[in-house]
């Protein structure tokens, strides 16, 4: 809403023309590049100007102490921060002496590209100098889905009309500040300077920097090559200190002659290592990157996306912004993933350093599903790093004088970093939606491996954490009181349905998987009486249901509280917790973000049709979206209850929030959940597809402007596709054994290579649109989608 | 319990024999002297071995920023802590150059006594130097209840066996640290050194220091003069610099000769005026004093106290201990308030710097009834405190997007200084408190200016606030949501019948006093309309009780909640906030302190007597008395529902709490509040005192140890005093018009002059004593009491 930044419209990549100084924050964020283990942000090549410079290692921090006004047993007593590894993505030019800066001379042209297919972020420009020198400059970027720890850039100059001298000055850059990530200047001091230098080398044209972060005593090394091509012998000087390795090449050049600078950069980081054998590591990737090459490295990046796109690619028909926003997210939340091995997916991913580069519940919310139908490998790696923050987990909960396990609210080693007690250590679903995430990707891959050995241990500590955590009473009736549920307008509540609901899930998935794995459970010390708590303890969970209403309530009571007064209630008063305290938001009527409604979607079943659609209307008059993680759950169950153009508004909210950067902050990174979400919202939504113990449900309905949804889901590694029309539903499977599906409730069975093609029924008659908030509509799709942008 | 120290037995003193060094913190908070302006602790003259040497003027802060892991809307930015003013108390000694200290050398006697009656603390030493010259050193110190800025030593130095030469080193000493007020790096760094010298001065044997705190900006002169009396003309000399002033007295003395010097140091303060016109504000004030002198000063300190104790003595016969420590308790209520001038009493009074110096609800919950009905003018200081903060409570509330005023929970000046909102800003009852109090002293008092200018205005301003923060349900129950009550052990409930009670009572009050002064009224915009508003609101109040158990629910939902497991709790888990996370002790059936108890009390005509024994009985079993407020409240209502016995054994914990550091903290302070519960236990509960709008009821029933109890209380300035003994009470009235008040429910007028003796009816059967949680149960008043003191 408040961008400035026009992209283009293009099915399988998004581009910028020209440069907009003020607003290269969010270009960068929208450009980044990463594979889960590196992420560089978009940033222009030069450096200079730029927004904010990251380089992220994931898994790479530094810790401070916490602040507290007034201190609090079970308080965190230290606060974990991302901070920018050495930046290798920095290449100077210089023409004739005359440093290239776009904000200097004459910009002809400038193009930014992120294409979806190749994996590269790929820049033209054409300037000339202010001493008149007109140069093309042609770059390609991209970091390794192939060559994990590699980033790589091509450097192409080449001047027009007259000879130039030019200079590449190619730098890997250490201590560059985050900026603004924490308000106390205790902290702020602690991360303005994170990284101690330890070891820098140059041997032959490559150079090495080793560093580590002077508190988690964290070792990185990062190492550069370059590959030089040049009509005369390019001039190469590599020149190494402590904070700065630097490459300069310089070449005489006619016009229409190139310089051609293949930068490789390798990164790696250790918390046991030694210096050495670490550098060594990364001096290692470095050589394998120079001996494949560039056409190699192009290759094998097109290769592993294909792979991707074969099942994960959505084909939208009837909008080409929709289109497009949706390949833009399912790019970035492969690249959030694609090469994890054993570590968290931010809320950000590795576009930037928004909330401290923490990992949140909606990664196993949002993106694992979304990952489990379409990348399960990459799903896995992340949830094999949950399970092995396990002990730290379960330490956590003994702390809090709890059994089992408890799973930080926010973390990057797996501690909990959250200094509100209230939003983040009461709110235990967390736990109960990693394990669910589990034993999603365990019932949807058929990995029984992964069952046994991750997704057991976590079934089983965290039922025990629900077991201790509530209490039976007197008619054996199961409570959680005191608990936070995903709407951060309330807290510390009584049987939020959400929590117990999941915390139901979580009982009867431990139950399960206990019984599908004797042994194992045995190891965990699961004997028969206590798979019987779980399960007579998940019957008996309580459910608050409002019988003057009809309604399902939030929360013990929630119906019965005053009502927020939205009519009162000025646009600029949005988002409401900054302006108005939690005292007065907790204690009325108003939703932050999907949480009842959430529960209709992830336990569909524990509700009928008509109390669907009576709590999705109630909630909607109450919701007012000031998270991000609120618009997609809601587009899906608009569409289920009928309310198709409402679903339609919403999935054009959450497609277009951050290339539109409709909460402003678009600057700090990607909403990685969000972008899941714009999946959620098609497959859930419009696809209508729900997961079950029996297996996949589906109800496909399209709505204006689509005019046709093809997408994909693995199931035990095999791909199911449906192409979806207005009129029926065309299911394929591509390979394995045959599986029955449903289709709107009839069973369906699908064999592969067959296409199933089965009619829509007639419409539902939802009645009346649900009203939202005043100021808190969303706008129609036709002005969020194409018809607006063109 | 856990103290050493052993107090001597005496009704109107109490003294330490000896001197342990390990322990001086705890006998520096009980030997405080204090008028109210200034407050100077129990250390020993010559300021070494000290404990905290502290010296406060009431109203000195410092400000600093408030540091939080997570900010959120309406956190207080800046916090206030009282700070350390220049240390006027030192007195060195130095016998033949060898300086006095208890530690060195030979003690044969060392006795610390502060006098009741006399407000001195009084001192004996016979000591031997290493050297082997033997001393008596006597010294008086008070703070002056007639001369507000004056604190005083006399100090009187005595050769026995040999002469000697005796140097006396008097000083005033600045930028004393107050030792871990707060453990956040940077809030310690703002407060280690908080005053920036502006001036100093010697003019003859007068020598000032003036000073300003460097954030708040508030300027301190404190001036010191002496009076030197000697066989032979003593060599004074002065000596000042920024952070020091010295005077140094040398005097040859043979062996029963003494040098005598009077010490007066003069303390002002003040946001406002000029350095010079504060220095001699503080010269002004020692110079009126050196004009009085010793003999003056003394005569008016026991005069101001024998005018206290006319009414405010309370006589208890059959245990000497308790006589005592009641008179302690009430000598330092006083001390806390005597010379307020429109300022707070702090949780810890001018005794220590626990708390930050702050001033919390309980000083017009506890220590203003007291004074109220003991001291009114003292009292009416702190009230006209309260109103002259009033802007900035209506500032808070507008922030906090309500109407009214919302006072601060914790605060020196009037602004929020609490960093926990769940614990403070949702404690709206403190409002309520402060209304009551002013409700309470223009009744008690009947002083109707002090009602129109000061009562008025806080009872319109703090009914506004329950009004917007309250709302009526659909049959037209009036509920107060998501605040907390005075249970810290509960936080963020709804319906908290304490403060649902309070708030009822403050609108009515609101009401009364509109109709009372409807001029006054009109000014406050109040309009009849807002009056009924008032009163059909009060009417329509939501008062939580289970039908099931019938007891009142201290929150709506509070009985259905699980119960603590204190059975499963050690004696080392207490106090319970140390070992548990807040969000395990909200959602559970434990409760901290008296709150639906405390309710019992102020809203005693809200229950039957039958409701009133039921909760009490309830409430017993999950109450912890984790907090110092707790005890006095529950012997009152024991005393009322006929547990005399229990209710003795809670006089007894209230009476030694600070004298044997029951909760290991006397040394930061005395609990004033406690002190003042006291008082409370006494009258409210074994005089069964309560406050109604037609007057006065008792219904005194002594326990053993008591034999006999006589209190007093001022009613519109008239003492009435009762003398209680177990058959009977007689009740005088000393002048004024004659008073109604009822006895045991029966209404006996009091004619001045003419003592009206009433029996005691026969006891209550009141049943089985109530059961406390394990290792919570109050020790037996025969163990605290005399018995085991001796």
């Amino acid at each position: 809403m408040s961008s400035s930044l026009s992209f283009d419209l293009d099915p399988w990549s998004i581009g910028l023309s020209g440069v907009d100084v003020d607003e290269l924050e969010r270009r960068e964020s929208v450009f980044a590049l990463s594979n889960g283990h590196l992420g560089w942000r978009g940033i222009l090549d030069e450096g200079d100007p730029c927004g904010i410079p990251g380089s992220y290692l994931n898994g790479v921090f530094e810790r401070f102490p916490m602040p507290y006004a007034e201190e609090g047993y079970g308080y965190p007593e230290t606060g974990e921060s991302v901070v920018n590894v050495p930046d290798g993505k920095v290449i100077r030019l210089l023409v004739d002496d005359e440093p290239f800066d776009v904000r200097r001379g004459e910009l002809h042209r400038h193009e930014q590209r992120l294409d979806f297919r190749a994996g590269t972020l790929h820049r033209e420009v054409e300037w000339t100098s202010p001493a008149g020198r007109r140069v093309r400059i042609e770059s390609t970027r991209l970091v390794s889905f192939e060559h994990r720890s590699i980033g790589a850039v091509r450097y192409v100059v080449e001047p027009i009309d007259s000879a130039a001298t030019v200079a590449v000055q190619s730098e890997v850059v250490a201590n560059i500040d985050l900026l603004d990530v924490h308000h106390d200047p205790r902290v702020k001091a602690v991360l303005e300077d994170p990284l101690e230098p330890i070891a820098h080398d140059a041997i032959g044209t490559r150079a090495t920097l080793v560093h580590r972060t002077r508190r988690s005593e964290l070792a990185i090394a990062v190492s550069m090559d370059h590959l030089v091509d040049a009509p005369t012998e390019a001039d190469v000087r590599v020149e190494v200190a402590e904070d700065l390795a630097r490459t300069t090449i310089t070449s005489r050049l006619d016009p229409g002659e190139r310089l051609d600078v293949l930068k490789l950069v390798g990164h790696e980081w250790s918390a046991s290592l030694s210096t050495s054998a670490l550098r060594d590591r990364a001096d290692a990737a470095v050589a394998d990157a120079v001996h494949a090459g560039w056409e190699d490295l192009v290759a094998g990046q097109r290769a592993r996306l294909d792979d991707y796109w074969s099942c994960a690619d959505v084909v939208i028909e009837g909008d080409l912004r929709l289109q497009q926003a949706v390949r833009f997210a399912l790019f970035h939340v492969f690249q959030a993933a694609a090469r994890l091995e054993v570590r968290s997916i931010p809320g950000k991913g590795l576009t930037g350093a928004g909330y401290q580069g923490h990992a949140f519940w909606d990664s196993e919310a949002f993106v694992l599903p979304v990952l489990t139908y379409t990348a399960p490998d990459a799903a896995r790696q992340a949830l094999l790093w949950r399970r092995a923050t396990l002990d730290v987990a379960r330490e956590r909960a003994e702390h809090l004088g709890l059994e089992g396990a408890a799973f930080p609210w926010r973390t990057i080693d797996g501690r909990e970093c959250s200094g509100y007690w209230p939003a983040s250590t009461a709110a235990f679903h967390v736990s109960a939606d990693i394990a669910a995430a589990a034993a999603l990707h365990a019932r949807v891959t058929g990995d029984e491996r992964f069952e046994r050995e991750c997704g057991l241990p976590i079934l089983v500590q965290t039922a025990r954490l629900w077991m201790s955590l509530g209490h039976h009473d007197d008619r054996g009736v199961f409570h959680l009181d005191g608990v936070t549920g995903p709407d951060e307008y309330s807290a510390v509540v009584d049987d939020n349905v959400y929590t117990n609901l999941m915390a139901q899930r979580n009982l009867r998935a431990a139950a399960e998987a206990a019984r599908r794995h004797p042994a194992a459970a045995r190891a965990e010390h699961v004997d028969d009486s206590e798979i019987g708590r779980w399960t007579a303890t998940a019957d008996a969970v309580a459910v608050p249901f409002d019988e003057r209403l009809g309604v399902h309530e939030q929360s013990a009571g929630f119906t019965r509280r005053e009502r927020w007064d939205f009519e009162g209630t000025a646009r600029e008063q949005y988002p409401l917790q900054d302006h108005f305290p939690y005292f007065d938001l907790y204690r009325k009527q108003v939703v932050k973000q999907a949480d009842l409604v959430l529960a209709l979607l992830v336990a569909h079943d524990a509700f009928t049709p008509d109390e669907k659609a009576r709590a999705f209307a109630y909630y909607e008059e109450l919701t007012v979206r000031d998270s991000s993680l609120s618009a997609a759950v809601q587009a899906v169950i608009a569409a289920e209850v009928g309310h198709l153009d409402l679903a339609v508004d919403y999935l054009a909210e959450v497609a277009t929030l951050d290339l539109d950067d409709l909460r402003d902050d678009t600057a700090e990174g990607l909403h990685l959940a969000s972008l899941a979400g714009i999946w959620i919202a098609l497959a859930a939504g419009f696809g209508g597809m729900r997961d079950a113990a029996d297996g996949l449900s589906f109800a496909p309905r399209l709505a204006p402007p689509m005019t046709r949804m093809v997408f994909g889901v693995k199931v035990a590694g095999h791909t199911l596709r449906l192409d979806v029309r207005p009129e029926a539903t065309t299911y394929r499977l591509a390979s394995g054994p045959a599986i029955r599906v449903r289709h709107f409730g009839e069973v369906v069975v699908l064999v592969p290579g067959e296409a199933t093609t089965m009619a829509t029924p007639p419409p539902i008659d939802a009645g009346r649109r649900p009203v939202q908030p005043r100021w808190r509509r969303p706008r129609p799709a036709r002005t969020a989608l194409e018809s607006a942008s063109d």
